[in-house]
């Protein structure tokens, strides 16, 4: 074997000549993300590019796993006999609201009017924006995103709002529908429940720029009780005297055709619920760790839907025995949890967050050797803050790079 | 007073009659945001928008207390005979570097590749990337970016990676700066002072791509312990080693022309340290709430800069007494400590968190009503993450509107 200049040097700082190249063990062709970009808008495809080329952190998404999620709970809703309306809060993207919609869902939820705006521009129809839009400016543009799709929906909890609403369709002359959000107890938003939620009901009705659509009635607290049972009784106890205000107001005349609520802790609790018309469940398509912890209807681990999103990171310092860091922290994985991620595929390893582009793994029994320019994934904590900080989905089929999702992120 | 159609409406549902319009007390105009941008492209300008037409959640700089933080700064590290390489990471905006530099700055400091790819293209030289950069997607970007910024340093703590970065370097024909990091004690990054670093420093200076510049010493954790003189030995204990090890290096012929560390937190501390060459500060041109808690040379609050950093929200539902929820959550603060934003300008009144989009206003004894509709500005609970999450700036001369800035957020 010749022995090269290269080799020499190796050797005089005590590393093996010839060896392999350390960190470089896959040998892909290492794309930057702009030139991802490029290879895409010039026509080129993905072929051959891999997951391991892609630059870290990075936000990939595993598309057997998601699309068994697509389908099972597609499966779910149609046996239930109840409508399924998926929070885009949680991916913000129009690629997967429209497999949603393909596989049945009769619209999206939106949480912002950024998000109803990126949906409605990728020809989504049946948008349901699940916060109160007040403001001027968050009125205009729900204005504008009507005349371009009519049938957007927001919620309202307040006559002063509705009024407002009002006076603006009026000024715009069309019609703007809404639901009367009733809060279940979370004191966030909503109408209490009884007298209060009848009278609102009452004065809209009178107001002729508005269309009442229905109710929304959203447990947020319900879909994280751990352990299916807790689950259920925590659910139905918050949803209750909301169904109630529904039957009065059906009694007195004021049809409400739509009752939207429901998540994807509770997808199995909800359409018992007498009177639920459809379910706004969102991270069944992706899940977390925070959803695996709830407890299923038959274990401790809710695995009803695959894990299919993760974070991809780099271990890029590896200087004490028993610890390594990568290069994901604070600006890579939600933080509004107590937990970090977890990594996939590796047990005996514990991710604590080291500040804003570090996590600190502690080896306390690694199931595999965890060494310097490894790429590890990781389940992270809560997925719909999670995907907020990135602005592009790796979507892979195996290993290989199928698509290039954008991510309607941020507060534009 | 002529009685109009509107106002018999709203006497029905039990309003004042010809009262004003409820939630939009501000008579602005309400740009959206794609109007701001379309008015800076077109080359209209910003004249007469004011923050009150702003979409919320947006985040918003007082370029007042910028421009004092800017200037404070600069005044000090002059008076401490002190360079000042300030840490973009912070603020991922070309804009702000830009003023940095002006100040008299030696260059930025950068924590992702992508950071400091986005200051390169806005002109900004002297970039020190203050992270590992592992694996060869970034080792090729590094190449790139030294193509065209030569005076480029990056971080090594470990001589696998030191070749790496050498064999890529002699490909490409080029030399790569690179500065040691050594660990002040947190076992995140960096290599331990004393032996191992002056192995790696010796090892390093035998390969032929790479010039070794000198050392980094970050104390992350210093920079925020409560209290100055607690700080100040914390810092001292903590870097201590290194500036050992630094001597020990200069003795056997291995020049240290440059020692980066510091904070925000010990910019009037660290300068005294024996060795330090230069400021790694970049909070001070925003600061927050952590900031603001760790206490100053003289109280137990840290006044020294000024708190120019916002987000500004809306009053979005408010159905209970004592309670009032805004249209900002997760997504919208940095929820890595464990307390949210303040109010500014408001006291008696406790921010908690309420999901993605929602924050609970507790007005437990509020200096000032506050009502549906309005607007209230917070400072950020911890700035660096809390800039991350969001796409612009808008930067505000007391109440109007003067410049839009580009952060470049994310992972592309």
């Amino acid at each position: 074997m010749k022995t090269t200049r290269r080799d020499l040097l190796r050797g005089s700082i005590g590393l093996a000549a010839a060896g392999p190249t350390l960190l470089f063990a896959n040998k892909s062709s290492g794309y930057a993300p702009g030139e991802i970009t490029q290879r895409l808008s010039s026509g080129k495809g993905l072929n051959g590019i891999t997951k391991h080329d892609l630059s870290t952190p990075s936000l990939l998404l595993d598309l057997d796993a998601f699309e068994s999620n697509i389908a099972k709970m597609s499966k779910h809703v149609k046996a239930a006999s109840i409508n399924l309306r998926p929070h885009a809060k949680t991916h913000k993207c129009a690629e997967i609201a429209i497999r949603q919609m393909r596989a049945g869902a009769v619209g999206v939820c939106a949480a912002t009017i950024r998000e109803a705006e990126a949906m409605a521009a990728a020809g989504i129809r049946g948008i349901l924006i699940t916060c109160e839009m007040v403001g001027r400016e968050r009125i205009e543009r729900l204005l504008r995103l009507t005349q371009k799709a009519a049938d957007t929906i927001s919620v309202v909890d307040n006559i002063a709002h509705a009024v407002e609403l009002n006076d603006a369709a009026t000024a715009a002359k069309i019609k703007l529908n809404v639901m009367i959000d009733i809060d279940p107890g979370m004191r966030r938003t909503g109408v209490p429940p009884g007298d209060r939620a009848v009278e609102l009901a009452e004065k809209i009705k009178k107001l002729p720029g508005l269309k009442l659509q229905g109710v929304q009635c959203y447990s947020g607290v319900s879909s994280h009780v751990v352990g299916f049972e807790a689950r259920r009784a925590h659910s139905e106890k918050a949803t209750a005297p909301a169904f109630e205000t529904i039957t009065r107001l059906n009694k007195i005349g004021i049809e409400v055709s739509l009752v939207s609520g429901g998540s994807t802790g509770t997808y199995n609790i909800d359409p018992t619920l007498k009177g639920l018309t459809e379910l706004q469940a969102g991270s069944y398509v992706f899940m977390d760790v925070e959803y695996r912890n709830i407890g299923g209807k038959s274990g401790a681990v809710y695995d009803d839907f695959d894990q299919s999103l993760t974070v991809v990171a780099t271990v890029i310092s590896q200087s004490h025995a028993g610890l390594a860091t990568v290069d994901a922290g604070f600006k890579a994985f939600a933080t509004d949890r107590k937990y970090g991620p977890d990594i996939k595929g590796v047990a005996g390893v514990k991710y604590n967050f080291g500040g804003d582009e570090h996590g600190i793994l502690e080896l306390q029994k690694p199931s595999r050797e965890i060494r310097l320019g490894d790429r590890l994934e990781f389940i992270v904590p809560h997925c719909d803050p999670n995907v907020n900080l990135y602005d592009r989905i790796y979507c892979l089929r195996g290993d290989k790079l199928e698509a290039v999702w954008t991510i309607a992120r941020g507060y534009i």
